[in-house]
């Protein structure tokens, strides 16, 4: 194989296991929403303990980056291709952290009956999920509209946890006694707007690889506002 | 210039930029903490619109990275010390955002009285930002045992956290008006152990840079235990 057919190669192996670390991610946070909503503690657990091999897919992209990055001098489009892909993965990964972040939350509250249906962590959960497989879809076929679509959603993901943030609040007033789970479920809320940020970064990192125009800066919370 | 020269001549730049990008990400911390114990507003604005001179600092620092991994073949020693810097101003990044954060508090806290002092959350301030500086430090030294003790130093930081967040509970649940600051301030909490938990990850960084040995995960927060 000459050295630009095995780059090639190279690039796709990259992008394979980039993809196959993002539906990994994708099924965590699925799953850990889901242990939640059902309380189903083995579900938890499993969330928990595939973290492990999600931190591995993101050691085996980093190095195949930085080896490719060392060995073929890549230019323009290729390198914004690797450069990409290391700052995606982190992105990926602070979501996985993220959903065994949630998946805790439903350990913590084992045999806890929930004081009232989960407000709109359900909806939020819903939307940030959407959000993350959108930014995937929109990285595979190097889709700039649809990169565009996943950032604006995120205003919406904001606006329900601002929303979820007071109703807890109101809810804790009102209750004392649901102050421990009400405080979880705020996390939980927390979690799933970060989600959704990284979700937001993933889409900037998608225009800047299709076209080489980098945002002005990436997105983080900023509090529930 | 020779070839070699220059490239030496770029690494000492990218350090340089880097220590300039760790000292203001030391100083926003420092300023966010001291706003909400002093419950200075405008100090708490500065911090807020100070974070896009990091966000630049960090883009920068990024592109010189990317285009030294491009255009020079870098090797080895070399290829860590780039590889360490791509990773470590997205460290930097974040703690800087949790500035934010925490400024944010201050600001939505405007006109509170204090329900009570800030129990424990000015030690782990303090020792959040002794991580930072600390592994700075052993970043410009290389210095792997003095990396190696911010990341033993995590553990008392978590340890704080859980502490702290049980005693916002108790406080929430004997006087539900102190609900919404308590939540604020076990937001702040959060945010000094997620600085923390990125201070060990550049201790974990500084290790890998001298040595090459990849610790086997990044550490972030996993809840209030």
């Amino acid at each position: 194989m000459d050295r630009r057919k095995s780059f090639v190669s190279s690039l796709e192996d990259l992008r394979a296991d980039l993809l196959r670390m993002g539906a990994a991610v994708e099924r965590a946070i699925h799953d850990a929403v889901k242990s939640l909503v059902n309380r189903d503690q083995a579900l938890a657990e499993r969330v928990v303990q595939g973290d492990d091999a999600i931190d591995q897919l993101e050691l085996d992209i980093e190095s195949q980056c930085l080896s490719l990055l060392a060995l073929q001098q890549p230019m323009a489009k290729d390198l914004r291709v690797i450069g990409t892909a290391l700052k995606v993965i982190t992105d990926l990964e602070r979501m996985a952290d993220h959903a065994v972040d949630i998946a805790q939350v439903t350990i913590a509250l084992h045999g806890q009956r929930l004081i009232k249906p989960l407000i709109d962590v359900p909806r939020m959960a819903e939307l940030a999920q959407a959000m993350v497989r959108k930014s995937l879809d929109a990285y595979v076929d190097e889709n700039v509209e649809a990169a565009r679509a996943v950032i604006e959603a995120d205003d919406e993901v904001d606006h329900l946890y601002a929303q979820v943030f007071r109703e807890l609040l109101l809810i804790m007033m009102e209750n004392p006694r649901s102050i421990e789970q009400a405080t979880h479920l705020l996390l939980v809320a927390q979690y799933l707007e970060r989600i959704a940020d990284h979700a937001t970064n993933l889409g900037e990192w998608v225009i800047y690889m299709v076209t080489g125009e980098r945002p002005p800066a990436q997105r983080y919370s900023r509090g529930p506002g």
